[in-house]
């Protein structure tokens, strides 16, 4: 199979809203009047074979999922996207389920794979995705004020816990492990959540790589400090009564390294001013979704863990940092 | 040195005509009234080093430039670029020469880095680029009429002889050598030649995989044929009496085979109505850049290539195809 056939079989799909979709030099993309946006992608790759073992059609919905996780905390409405992939061969059934996995949270979502690059290498893939949002209504981490209440999505930590069960540093029951893989590997997009939040609040990231340094993200740019109670972030209570460990760790120490440093939730955190509680539990309704309160923003900078009795915790593993 | 140290080191830059550049979620982009872009990057990697042994500015040059081309090539003026960078480790020095390389481009046509993705794995990089085009004026692949001329920029195929030379198929005098090499590793993408052709050129691509090959693509997109003249493509008389060939070889061969499926040039090949062939020569002229008319558009299919005598040619090797 040629590259052209590939991108044919695999990556071409019907992309009526825009001017011109994959099979040119760029895609034209109708953005504001009078002016069109072209977007094009390319990839230079080298190397040898790493996710041999990933599920394909997994990959193909996370590698998505992490994009439109980045939109859903701007609040921006998803649109389109670019994928730059890089193959060591042509695995046909590869690409059939790595494709389905990608467009199946592309269709749920409405987004549209505009263009892209393949070539031979390594096994690694790029996505650029594309979204819109009125001017000045994006989600931005610098909006974060003093007094603000700090929000949560979901359970963070509990892809984590996944992680920690594939280590053999904790044992999980069937059911919770389940659930907590299907947050690793297939983790949700909170896309609803942010264009809710839109008006609502005032700052938010989404937790890629631990909640207290994506917090921290937040805190920094909005230049303010915060404190977080740990014990308020919301965790399956069958977990905690279930969970098996080795017998060096203690559970309250695993629970709260995995929340407040885990990383791959992708869940929303955000700020938003107190007058604001009824209209957030109200959407917390509308989404099934828990948003819990877990902080607050305070004057100064850093932040102060305060755990389950409130006392104030010492913080060393704060995130995951690709080259600490 | 963190991730985010990384970042701010070598990949941040004031990005004034940007909403909001690199340090949040997506890059936020006024291109209409009323609407923002948003737009991100992300990268999913694995392997191990490649391009170890590349030049890191070189490298950064041509990564851009592969990207600045498919925008000439459809007359779009570039403004925005992502970039997303797997890397085996922080080479401090390597990562200095690669973003001088990539900067320097970039701000000789006022594109911004407004966001990216670094993360560690085989040495990979992947660029989204993004550029404006008036409504209706892009120079697309399907808009080739039945009596157009057929053009070229430069002289595609010093790319090609270079690899032939780096191979040992040829040997070139080191001043040619050096041009071409310059042509292979440093290409020079057209931009100014695309923005030039809007209103004048009826299709346009850049030749990225070789001359028949994207005129092939030209010609399936827009429903025609095509015959093309290889001895009105420009090369370099002193390559023609100077080149060394092993014995089994023949320079008009050679020669032919570089022109015609030889990538990497980033040439402009484009069609255009005979009645502008005094606005494209005014262009060259103004660009300092040869254009060459080298064929014509006919009705039907497929591509007729014509020796320097006139006698209708064999093609087998149209261009390069990673998957083939």
């Amino acid at each position: 199979m040629s590259e052209f056939d590939l991108i044919q079989r695999y990556f071409t799909r019907a992309t009526p809203s825009a001017v011109l979709g994959v099979g040119d030099d760029a895609a034209l993309l109708q953005v504001g009047e009078g002016m069109q946006l072209a977007v094009s992608t390319d990839m230079l790759v080298s190397g040898t074979h790493f996710f041999a073992d990933a599920d394909p059609f997994l990959l193909g919905h996370k590698a998505l999922a992490v994009n439109l996780s980045d939109l859903a905390a701007m609040g921006a409405t998803p649109r389109w996207a670019t994928l730059a992939l890089s193959l060591p061969e042509v695995n046909e059934l590869w690409l059939e389920k790595f494709s389905r996995g990608f467009f199946s949270l592309a269709d749920r979502y409405g987004v549209e794979l505009v263009g892209g690059d393949t070539t031979r290498g390594a096994l690694n893939l790029s996505i650029t995705i594309m979204g819109e949002v009125p001017s000045g209504s994006a989600l931005r981490r610098d909006g974060a004020q003093v007094g603000d209440d700090i929000w949560v999505s979901g359970a963070p930590g509990e892809a984590a816990m996944a992680l920690a069960h594939l280590q053999g540093r904790i044992v999980l029951p069937e059911a919770v492990l389940n659930d907590c893989l299907t947050h690793l590997h297939q983790p949700q997009p909170r896309v609803e959540l942010g264009l809710a939040l839109r008006g609502i609040a005032h700052s938010a990231i989404d937790v890629s790589d631990g909640l207290l340094a994506d917090l921290g993200h937040i805190l920094g740019c909005s230049r303010v400090g915060a404190e977080v109670f740990v014990g308020r972030v919301l965790t399956r209570q069958v977990v905690h009564e279930n969970v098996g460990l080795k017998p060096d760790l203690h559970w309250e120490d695993v629970r709260q390294q995995c929340i407040l440093a885990g990383g791959d939730d992708y869940e929303l955190c955000f700020t938003a001013p107190v007058a604001q509680r009824a209209s957030i539990e109200k959407i917390a309704a509308e989404l099934n979704l828990p948003l819990t309160r877990v902080g607050q923003i305070l004057a100064g900078s850093g932040c102060v863990v305060k755990d389950a009795a409130g006392k104030v915790m010492n913080i060393k593993e704060q995130g995951y940092d690709h080259f600490a």
